[in-house]
This record gives structure tokens, sequence and C-alpha cells, in this order.
């Protein structure tokens, strides 16, 4: 189930095919599920371009708003502007099994002899997700990340799985969660697209398109946690041709779609944003590279469709996943336990809109 | 009229007895406001301390947004971490000439025979006022400044004055607004309090505590602006006793405030927060410095505490504003306009949700 | 005189045809200095190139390391990568005066009923000339912002002149300095070229081209000073092509050459760079802009480039200067005093590194 | 063989009794050394304070001078300023795994079942030791790491061992350099202390203490290399009390003591500092954290010392290594070859200096 079912529509923008970070051409997103007595864990992994990305790196960027996390690689793509490997999620605890994974496979797939891969910058994110997860025993191995690898595909699989298998958002069980945009520059067609890994947020916090119903549902479910622990890790591709300082602007946005869900960017949520544009290889051989970049009086526009696809990602992590029982019997509850409340409030407000409406056109 | 006359109440904290910056111990703040044909105009101070500041200075931080703006002092706040003169805000083109005066200012009324000044760090904010301002007439002087200065109280008037004498928020006459928390950290308590100068946002993202209302109202004043052009400036004070790293992380809150009035931090919109904790008066010719701090395990209730005053100085200053007729007769609507609507929206909505809380209670 | 009339060449590169940084094509710059019983300040102003850089904005960057400075318009340039005006240097109590200067001056020249100019972001640096200057009298009036602007031209005059009448610099007479240099890329030329303003360092640090000859001088001159006050503003322009990203990498570089004439970056020196490409304007009407940038392959030998041109523009700055007294009495040698016994040292290595070099190719 | 073996005091402070990082109280150093056919890498781990560092975190902050690198951890340390793990530096294919063994150790010996962790920042930093090393190999693994760690002590080896097994600085050998100094504030003695890992540099640019040594042995050895290739890791320890945001400072100016040796900070060359104080242990569990920082008048005087001991560091990271061989037949002198020409120009240049100084007195 995603928001959509709900009869609520997060944005003005039309949503890609998929509605997923894959309609965005070329990408291709793979999981590997921990799931077992002790564990709920995982590894997700996106392939920003079916191409030797190694050889043929895309503009990048990212923003870090809180920086309470482990995440890996993001000191060079704010140097250099590239991504040059697939980006890899996974649990706090194991961010660094899966950065050494992550460089085997590019050295097995992408290095030869000419031209062996001798420096390499994977960027690995990761959430903790151990409220759900022995997350001690560091239970991802290299298999893990390759069989992520070799399962991406562009329909992939949303909610508790991968990466987000073991995760929390706001109160219920969190995960991976998706979706895109379709805008029109100068009468060009793009697509943006976002996948997040939601791990954050307060229950009482909770906010879906302006209405605040996290409040009175743990009021109901009796919750308790009183600090916002966790993360979120939002990655933003697209097929505009935008320069890293453009990408940059863009990624930073993520962070209007993350405070539309309810967030307060708390004190223990690391919350970091990845952005990667698939519009232009960069070639590290020619003296001159030449970019076609759109002009910063379009950019508007798409800050608002990644605002869009992320709060619409967000909010689809949780309705795709289902209540899980974890490590020490904790128990979170899928937010489609309440969805059928959700969708009354949804056309109750719809109604009052519409008085509202009359109202405003008789002032 | 502000926002809690329409029956809505920002957030969860209690206000302090002003409900405004200065109720923070020892700030006021001073307004002059130029208001022909032509002009619309003027500058707001906020003094941070009745003590001679450049001598006892402050501990600060900022954090910028979208750096589309012409903030002055920024960048030795960030190397030194304090804040050594009063805060003034003015127009876009005006601010180096407030930037002299305060200058002036500070050499004529702390400097001494064997403390001269001869080097200081005033901080000047800007937000583009030119839709209600004749803005390339530059016609703010010294003397405004300096009245400003002398002007300062604590029980000061928010709205359409000062600084916001011409600026406009969400298509709305914006200006000056104030608001004021009272935190609890381990029994002990702490006041919080922001101050804005709203120039930012479109019509149609406007939101008002989660209710969109800035699409209904656009629609019947035929609002027609595509792009989110101005600023939005959030001085946030504090009696907690924080570290600079501490201040950054908490005014980078601000912006959660900013996003859940419904703005995207637009291209054109340069959204910049300061910080300043008067618990501590930093003295240089000491060798060691002791500081209290408060520990980063009670840093969240503070987050939130400023999301809280951001959000609702921004419906302060719009709501405390009238309508005004500018420049090239530029007319802007005063959002009180619309109150009584809002206030039956609150109303119904609050209907709605004890519905909404009896029928998840069942559930 | 100047460094290369001592017999000292700095670096690998040739120098452009003036050895300044005019001979980046469409450079100028223009100086008024103010020089009385109790002044010793001005302004200077680099014109980046003869077009209406408003309309006709160039890609730029910049880099602080050392915050501690006044210097105004980087937060724009940080965010949007554009320089849109001049730039202009001067004292520390007077850069906003300046920066209201260089607004009006632009609005003279540039406004247009069509195309009015209703937002700017003037570039202003400043160095701390009070150990020669009557700073607290804020003497720089709009007039001296005028006339700089208008005498710029190629051929300008370096030392004790405009910004630079009252700065010190390793405890001799400090100002303007400037240094060019030609370097190939894949077969073709470009310039890259310095002007710097210096006002840092303490006597005893003073390093030319590797001998630590200020201890020596500082001895003989009993020279006192124990901390490192001042400051140095760093400009660099260039006719290569280069993204904003780049640029900053390019201008970080400025602070190796700075180091290498003996500075340790002191806790009061506030050491700021600004970077500027000629090779592109960049117009913001256009849905899409082309650019042709250099690979980061290339990026080495540029990097080498701009320490070298700093290098020079530091020592040029102290040996174009005169001795000069100053406000209090306060006294300030010229480099030049000292010039015979630099040439000898310099002469004296060379032979001493003939030996090791034949020594060396012995081994 | 150091520095000070051949004649060459760097700066003017005295160094502690081991002139290693280890002269700060508390501070150990391990390696783990992987030398054969085709490897030359290893582990080296520096462990902050004998106490449990998880519970006891000391401030910190680092400076990212060449983001072309893969350390890992600096997002949280620039976030909360605080140091929670050891240090490890390795090679550039095996920071993953070696940030994956750091957190297993810490688990294995800090966790408990009252305060398991479950969320830990990992400190791992990298060179490119490909030139010596079959770095795709990946060849380090956890035991290599835990050996460092119990093998640690203060009178640690330095050159060509642990992490430095296969480095080259300046077309030398490099490796593990180290060097202290001690300093006096207001009366009271504090050691500073850095460690570095060197990998960067070209031979031409090599400069000891102001002597460009580099250029006449590079035409002996007939070096080729154009590029700056390679890193370099500067880690700074101090007893001095010290808030992060001064920490940042101070660690800033470790590239002062770079250049000082020749570097450009090339394109290739990630060049990172990182720095904590032993100082304060921070106590996340108390309301309130009382702080005695120095004031900041006092740290110029820091600045320069920390110039001092990162440029001894790296000239003893050369000195103490041999000559090496590694993989590919690639060969890499020890400096120490030239041990003898290095101290008679050194001597000679004191005679030169002697003149000189006589010369001066004259003047």
């Amino acid at each position: 189930m995603n928001i959509r079912d709900l009869g609520i529509k997060i944005g003005q923008y039309p949503a890609g095919q998929l509605n997923k970070i894959s309609d965005v051409p070329g990408i291709t997103v793979g999981h590997t599920t921990i799931r077992n007595s002790r564990h709920n864990t995982g590894v997700t992994v996106i392939l920003p371009s079916a191409d030797n990305i190694y050889h043929h790196k895309l503009i990048s960027s990212c923003a870090v708003f809180n920086g309470f996390g482990k995440t890996q690689g993001l000191i060079q793509i704010e140097e250099l502007g590239t991504l040059e490997t697939p980006i890899a999620l996974t649990n706090t605890l194991n961010v660094g099994l899966v950065h050494s994974a992550l460089t085997s496979y590019m050295i097995s797939n992408y290095s030869t002899k000419d031209s062996p891969i001798l420096t390499l910058n994977p960027v690995v994110c990761e959430c903790n997700d151990s409220r759900l997860n022995d997350i001690q025993d560091q239970t991802v191995s290299y298999k893990e990340v390759n069989d992520a690898i070799s399962s991406a595909k562009s329909d992939f699989e949303e909610g508790s799985v991968g990466a987000g298998t073991g995760t929390v958002c706001y109160g219920f069980k969190g995960g991976i969660g998706s979706s895109s945009r379709i805008i029109a520059i100068d009468g060009k067609k793009y697509t943006i697209g976002t996948l997040v890994l939601s791990n954050h947020g307060r229950m009482p916090d909770l906010m879906i398109d302006g209405l605040k119903i996290g409040k009175y549902i743990s009021d109901i479910v009796k919750y308790t946690a009183t600090e916002d622990k966790g993360s979120i890790i939002m990655i933003t591709a697209t097929d505009i041709p935008l320069s890293s300082r453009q990408l940059k602007r863009i990624v930073k946005r993520s962070e209007v779609g993350l405070v539309r869900t309810g967030s307060f960017i708390g004190n223990g949520s690391g919350d970091i944003a990845i952005g990667f544009s698939t519009a232009t290889q960069v070639n590290e051989k020619s003296t001159i590279n030449s970019f076609d970049f759109i002009s910063e009086s379009n950019i508007e526009i798409i800050f608002r469709a990644v605002s869009e696809t992320t709060e619409e990602s967000i909010l689809n992590s949780m309705l795709y996943s289902n209540s899980s029982v974890g490590y020490k019997s904790n128990m979170f509850y899928s937010l489609c336990n309440f969805s059928d409340i959700i969708k009354e409030i949804a056309s109750v407000r719809k109604a009052d809109e519409n008085k509202l409406y009359q109202k405003i056109k008789d002032v």
C-alpha cells in the first residue's frame, strides 16, 4: 500500500511510471534482506547506471543536515563533485564491511590489467536498526552486498526490505521508500527520483500532508520515546544536466520534504542527502569537458520536485512496511494498520477544504 | 492581531510573558520606519545586552540555508563564535550603509582612549523590499540606524515596521515577527526567543499549523508570482549556556519552523539564521575561560523550541502587518483580512480532530 | 623595485607581460590614496571586465583560511558561484561605506528602466591599517570609490597605494602587490594573475624563496610584536574555463604561496582568497548554459601557478612600498632598505647550490 | 635517523622527551606491518587514552585541505566535536575492513550488557600505497587491526612501518613520522604532538627548513613523476583544554607545516588533519558540562607549535624509513641516502647566515 492508495497526493507534479527513483533511466535498485530471530537488517544498493561508473563518473553532491551519522564517501564527493561507485545502504555497525565489499565488487568487475582500480571512493550510508536487530553481531557479509547488486532491477520492492528491514520511522515500521516526479523545463521533460531509508522521528510528530495524525495515534498506542533516535538517508537522482553546485542546492531541499512529514531533525538523527545526475558522464581523459547545465533561473521547479519526492518516499517507506516483531520482542506497527483512519481523515478534510474554498470566494 | 488570537497554538511549549525575543533577559529591539509615497523601508536593531557587547562578547553562531543574500558579519562569527555588536536589519541595497552606521555608533559609544575600537564585526542582515520600496534610492541614512538603537525596548512593535516596512511574505504583507518559549532543563527554566524579518514564499505555499490555506486564498486573489523571491532572516536568542557548535545545531532548526509555514527555500530566497546566548560573556583578557554548557543529551528540546518560535514568529510577522500600498501602486494584503476564515478553519479542524481521536481510540 | 630586480625568481612558470593580474585580458585596477598627517588609507578596485558585469556575471569562488575578517559578499559567491560587481578593497572600518558606494556606482552605471538593479552583491574586502591610519575616523567616502573605479587601468601602480597605503606586512611596509603566470594546457596558453593586499605576518617569520631573512632583520631593528595582527586578501583571476568548484580548489592554493613567504596564518590575521574566471559569462536568461571546463586531470599546474603568483605578489607588495611614517609617528620600513643584503644572499645561495649540485652528482 | 641528527632544528619550541605524539600523556601508538613479495602495507593505531574512550569521549575536530581521500568518521566529529574510538590508519582499499575491525574491537572490549555499543563512529584514515603494494588484494585483515592495538606503546617505531610500510613521500620512502613541542601558557606547561602518515609530494618540491633540496636530488635520480599523487594524514593531540572550534583552527595550521616541507597540496593528494584534546572528558550523562578553555588570545602560540610538529613529523617520516623495493620492483630511496649532503648544506647555510647576520648588523 502507498500514500496514493489512501487518496492523498503529495505535491503538484506528476509521478513517473513506477513512482520510483528508477524512473530515471538507467537506475536499478537491489536488496538483500536478513530476517531471523535475532536479526532484521540487510543491504540495499542503488546502481546509478548500467555503465562502468568508475570510468564514467557521474556529477554528484551531498548535504549533511545532522552529522550524527557514519555515511562514508562524502568528503570526496564534496571535493571532486563526482560519484564513482554504486551507493550502498546498511546498518550502522556494518558500514565498514559493506564499504570493503563494495570495493571488492568494483575491483572484481571493473579493474583490468591496463586500467586497475588503485583508488576508489565507495559511498555507503547507514541507519541504526538496533531496535529490531541485534546490531552488535555485525551480521551483514560480503555475500549480501554481492547479492543485492546482482538482484538490482527497476521495479524493486519498497518497505521492510534490504537495509530497511529493521528500521523504524515515527515509531512505525520504516524502511525503503521511493517516489518520482516528471517536470518540464522549457518544454523538455525530465525525471527526478528519490529513494529513502527511513529510521527517524517520534510518533507524535508524524504529519501526513499537513495532518498531524501522529499525536493521536501515539496517545492510543501509548508511545513513550522522548528522543528522535535513528537517521534518514535520502538519495536523489535525475536526468537533468546539473553542476555539482546546483545538485548541492537541490539535495538541500530534501530537508523540506523531510520536515513536511513532521521531523524536527532530532539530536540523534543523522540526516544526510546525496544527489547525482545521469545526464553527463565525466571524461577525465580529455583536456576539456563540455557541459550543458540548466540555468539557475530554472532551478526552483527542481527544488519543489525534490521536496515532493522526498516527502512521498518517506510516507511510502512506512506504508509499504508490515508490522514487525524483532530482537528482544520489540514490536513496531505498520502505519497501514491506521490506513482506514487516514483515508477517512483525508476525505473529511477534502470536504472541509471545499467548504473553505466557497467561504473564501465569498469574501 | 497574532496567531493565538485566531485560536491557533503553535507547538507544545509555553510562550514567555511577551511572546517575543525580548523575553530573554537583557534583549531589546528598536525600529525606524520610513514610509512615504516612494519608500517603504527602514531599520530594525536587536540589542543583545545592556552591557558593552564589544568588551563583553556573547557566544554566537549562524547557518546559511540559501546564500542568495547579502548578510554581513557571518565569516567572523563562524571563525570566532562570538557576537560583538547589535544585529541590524535593513533593505538589500542599504546593508553597506547600515554597516557603516553601526560601526560609527560603536566607536562613538564604546571606544575609549585606552581601549579604542580598531576592528569591529558589525552584523547586518537584509531583505529585499523592492516590491513596496524604490530600493535603488538607498534611502536609509545613519540617522535611522541611531534612532532605531535609541528607541530599543522590550515591548517592541511587530509587523510592518522598521526593516519590515516593505517586505512581503507568502504574497501577504510581511515584516517583523517574534515569539518565545520557556523550557525546563533538569528543573531549571530557560527562555528561547526568535525575531524574524519575513520576505519569502509564494502564496499558494502558505501553510498554517498544517492547514494549506495559501492555495485557496491565492486562487481568490488571483496571485500570479511563480518564483519565491525575497528572503527571511531568523534571529534566535537564549539564556541557555551553549557552545557555538551547539548554537549552530540549534539555529539550523530554524529551517524546520520555516518549512512548517510552507516554504520550499526558493532559489531567490536568501534564508539565514543567527543565534546567540546571553548566558556567558567571553573574557578575552583571562588565560582560561570557564564555561558551563548544557550537555548534548539535553539539546533536543531546544531544537523543538526553536522550530516553534520560528514558525510562530513568521505567522505573527504577517498577522501584525496591515495591508500596504507601495511604490508603483503595488498592493499587498494583510493576512488579517482572512482572519475570520482562518479562525473558522481552526475550529472546524479542532472538531474534526476530536472525532478522529474517538475513532482511533476505538481501533 | 620588485623581487625579480633582486635576482630572485619565484617558481617555474613564466610571468605575463606586466607580471600583474591585468595580464588576464580585460582586467583593470584603480586606486585612490588618502595620505595626510592622520590618515594613510584608501580604496583599490579590481574591474573584472570591460562589460556590464551585472548582466554578464563571471564564475567565481572563494576560500576563507582565517575568518577573523569582515570581507563582504562571500555568502552569495559560495551559493551561486558568480561575481556580479567589481571587487573593492579598503580599511576595516570603511568596508560598509565602500559597499554602499559600490552599490550606488552599479545603479548609476548599469541600472536601466527595463532592467533595474533591485538586488546586488558587492564584494568588498578589507585589511586593518590602524597602525598607520586613524581608522576610527572612517575617512573613506563615496568619492574615493568612484575615483578608484574611473582611474582603473592595466598598468596600475603597486606598493603603498590605494587600500595598501597604510598596511604593514611582516613588520615592513606592505600594500598592493601583483604577479602573473602563463601556462600551457594541451598546447593552449592561459594566464593566471593575482593581486594581494598584504597586511599580515610577524617580521621574524618572513621567508624569501626559502631564505628565513626575517629573523635576522627583526633582531637588528629590534622588532617586538608578538602576534600576527592584520590580514591578507588574495584575489586571483584567470582566463582558463573553470567551474566554481574548481575555482575553489584553485584559490585554496593561495595559502600555499602565503605560507611560502613565512606566514603561520596567525590568530588575528583574516586571510581570505577570491577567484574568478573571465572565460565564460553566465547567461541567466537562456534555459541551458553550455560550459567548456578544463578537466580535473589538468588542474595541478594551475594549483602551482596560483601558489607562485600569490608568493610573488606578497613579496612585490613589500618591495614596491616606501618606508612610511604614520599616525602616532609609527614608522614602518620598506623591505627595499634591505635589498642589497637580499641580493647578496641570493647570490651566495646560488653559489652554494651550485656546489651542492656538484656534490649530489658525485654521490 | 631523524632531522635533528642532521643538525637541523625545526622551529623555536622545545620538543618533548620522546619527540613523539605520545609525549602527550596517555597516548600510545601501535603498528602491524605486512611486508612480502607483493605487499608493503599495514595498520597503525593511535590510542588517545587508557580509558574507555567510548564512555569518556574527547573533544575533537578536523580539517580537510583536499578531500580527494576516503577518511571515515569526520562527519560526526564535525557535528558533535568528539572522538569516541582509537584512530586507525591503513591503505586506501582496506579502509572499510579496518572500520569494521575497529567496530568489532570496541564491541568486544567496551560493550556491556547494561551499556551496549549500538552506535559507533570509528575514525579510519588512509593513504594509497599502491606504488609499493598490490593494493587490489585488500590484504589487511581483522588480525592486523587487533595486533596493532594490543602492541600500542609510547615509544613506538617511526618510518616504514604499519600503515606507512608502503607509502612514498616526495619521491622518497615515506611512512610514519612524529614530533612534539612543549609550550607554556601563562606559566603552565602543555604538550602538543603530531603523528603523520606521509604519502604525498613530488621530489622536486621537497624543501627542508627552507632549503629546496628536492630539485637537485630529483635531477640526479632522474625523477619523472609529474603529478602529486598520494595523500597525507596529520593527527595532532594535546593536553591543552580547547573547544572543538578552537581545535579546528589549530589543526588547520597543520597545513602550514605541510607547505613548509614543499607541498603544493596537489590534485591527487587527499590532505586531512584531525585533532583532539585529552584535557577534558565529555560526560554525556550530566545535565551541564563544565569546561575550562584556553582564551583565544593565547591560541597563536599553539598555531605555531602545530606547524612545527607537522613539519618535523613529515621530515622524520622520511628519515626513519629505509629504502624499499616493492611490488613490480618499484624502488624508493630513503632520504637518509642523502643525509651527508643535507648535513653539509645545513652547516654551510649556518655559516652563510652568520655572515649575513654580521652584514645586517652593520647596516
